[in-house]
């Protein structure tokens, strides 16, 4: 049976390189690099290479890279550490209504402290219209947290026009791209951002690994306190072998970012048109062109997602329904609430993730199997009578 | 040469079973255990597997182990978490004056929230009294927070007698045991804590790992919001190949503790008592007796600790000044000016930390070189030549 892995926003696999690349650093090359003697400065030399390999894909400079243990630190890091350290400043932070559960929650914490909180509200294609946050900035807002594509429904926002708003009001602005990174370039220049989040694991390095881009001059609190490790913003001894296999991965990542976005766009642009072809009441969620490129989801009315997943994998296909951070806790997506998708449509939503390593023999095994596959969930559907019946 | 790496509180290389049992996460186990189909949910079995290895290490239940990426981030999660989530029952946290970094600046930060915290004093061995807990603890604690063991001096806290105090006011208690895991038995009923701090270093587990314990119907915040990974309560994908490393490396310090405990203190005594005979003007620091197997710091007038161990490593001994943490932070130590060290005495500390892999051999090593190396700096020191005229 051919095996269609399609989940790459859920976990990767380690590219060889980087398993390659961490091994010597377990055993051999173990000490603390904050130690003085050789054994650590070595070790604390092939971390700032890595931490400059990490900031070339983004256009920073190095000494402006954290490195956390995951995207979700990196984003709890950036919305609290800016909110508690520029109180002062402001007390209103402002974030999209579709952003991810580390930034949405991390907001909330704040609403606990008595921070004011607005979550605005995204168009039908899960956009924020930057004339509505133009509207919505006052004298009290400090922070500003957009990410630049959305993990569940695939939709880029309008980030450099965003940062430009802020960067006039004196507001920072955080962009969380976990969801982005390896499938469309990010400059932390081009976009214009303050604080800019990314993880490992999308560009098939090391779990366990994030980063935070802080621009000089913005006053930000660590969210782990303790040691001066991280030029004092994150506490903890480094995981050296982490941030080793993450270097790795992010310079692959930026030498072959066109080849892999060219190759991806065309995969998902046949996926996407193959499923409307052939399987019937299917929506395409998020932006039609404004999106990942290996970015495809869809609703199929009269449909549990879970149902369709377990199907699939039976098939040796793997998918997923909404966020993998949340996929046993919500039957129905907050995203999709918030583009305006009905609940009884939205419980059947698919995601396909595609990255580098799928081939166009992969998709047409999922063109090939998933109209068979939503037909038998669907003849086993009560809403499907339904709906069958009022169309008759 | 003899080689004699000495320091193993800031590092350790990895178990050869640690490093075997993760490999296969990498590239072929890689899929995220929140997924619902077969990939993940055999993942996530493995995942438990761990969860179990590290409960069992410190005799509680896999479903009160939170993993984290650092002992660091489980203070942080433990201090502000219980502080959080508790304000309505009390606004005062007490911990020692000697706590890691990681519990002092957490503690610091809840100041900042005007959060009341106490340091209590040590006495010149490092401990605490338990008598004088008692009589700080009022209606309006919330948290006591006290490491097992320190880093630095190696000092064992009277850790069952204030939790039992702590117990019968109602108040929670907390006690980072990163230093002391793999050392000496850690029982949560034991010790009769509410919440615990370990990291997998010390047992020779990966770096970026760590776990906190929280006793049932203990109410806590989490330091990293997001998701629901780890019931909820630390969100972000799990770095499943760091779990599974953990948990072996736990699963084996388990099962070795009696054996290297007895090991270390032979190993550790020799050192003490040789570094005492051979070395003039030389102070162990900490408690003499009630101190960790494996751990030997001493204070020696008239020199640079950084030069010290710059010196011990080029003949090829790897030893620490003071906590690997704050190393090139402070010229001073806080925990050795708490026990009342005279700051010419502390900034010539010493730390040996031992561990499994140390042996006669190396211990020797140490003894043959370290007269010489103190002379020699000695001989150099404007401070040592007042001391001997002094005496003269």
């Amino acid at each position: 049976m051919i095996k269609a892995y399609l989940d790459h926003a859920s976990a990767t696999p380690l590219r060889k390189e980087v398993i390659r690349a961490m091994e010597p650093f377990y055993g051999q090359y173990f000490a603390n690099p904050m130690t003085i003697y050789d054994l650590g400065t070595g070790v604390k030399e092939k971390v700032e290479e890595a931490r400059a390999q990490v900031a070339d894909l983004l256009g920073a400079a190095p000494e402006r890279i954290v490195f956390t243990s995951s995207g979700a630190e990196a984003n709890n890091m950036a919305v609290k550490g800016v909110a508690l350290a520029n109180r002062k400043k402001g007390n209103r932070v402002i974030v999209s209504a579709v952003e991810h559960h580390s930034v949405l929650n991390s907001a909330r914490f704040l609403e606990r402290l008595d921070y004011e909180v607005t979550f605005l509200p995204v168009d039908s294609n899960g956009q924020l219209d930057p004339e509505r946050l133009a509207k919505t900035l006052d004298e009290d807002t400090v922070l500003v947290s957009v990410m630049h594509a959305n993990n569940e429904i695939g939709t880029i926002q309008h980030i450099a026009a965003m940062a430009a708003l802020c960067k006039d009001k004196g507001v920072f602005f955080h962009a969380d791209c976990v969801a982005s990174v390896g499938q469309i370039p990010i400059g932390v220049e081009e976009l214009g951002v303050d604080l800019l989040s990314i993880s490992a694991q999308p560009i098939q390095g090391p779990k366990g690994m994030g980063a935070l881009y802080v621009r000089k001059n913005v006053r930000t609190m660590p969210l782990i306190h303790g040691g001066i490790q991280e030029r004092g913003m994150r506490a903890g001894t480094e995981n050296v072998p982490g941030i080793i296999g993450f270097g790795v991965a992010a310079e692959l990542a930026a030498k072959e970012i066109d080849e892999n976005r060219k190759k991806l766009e065309s995969l998902r642009n046949d996926l996407i048109h193959g499923i409307r072809e052939r399987v019937p009441k299917a929506t395409l969620t998020g932006h039609p062109e404004q999106r990942l490129p290996g970015h495809v989801s869809y609703c199929f009315q009269a449909i549990e997602g879970e149902a369709l997943i377990f199907l699939l994998s039976q098939n040796g296909i793997y998918a997923n329904t909404g966020s993998a951070c949340a996929s046993k806790a919500l039957k129905l997506s907050p995203v999709l609430g918030a583009l305006g998708v009905a609940p009884d449509v939205a419980q059947g939503s698919l995601v396909f993730t595609l990255n580098r390593t799928n081939n166009r023999q992969e998709i047409e095994h999922v063109l090939d199997t998933l109209p068979g596959v939503v037909e038998r969930l669907r003849m086993m559907s009560p809403l499907w009578k339904d709906e069958i019946e009022t169309a008759e």
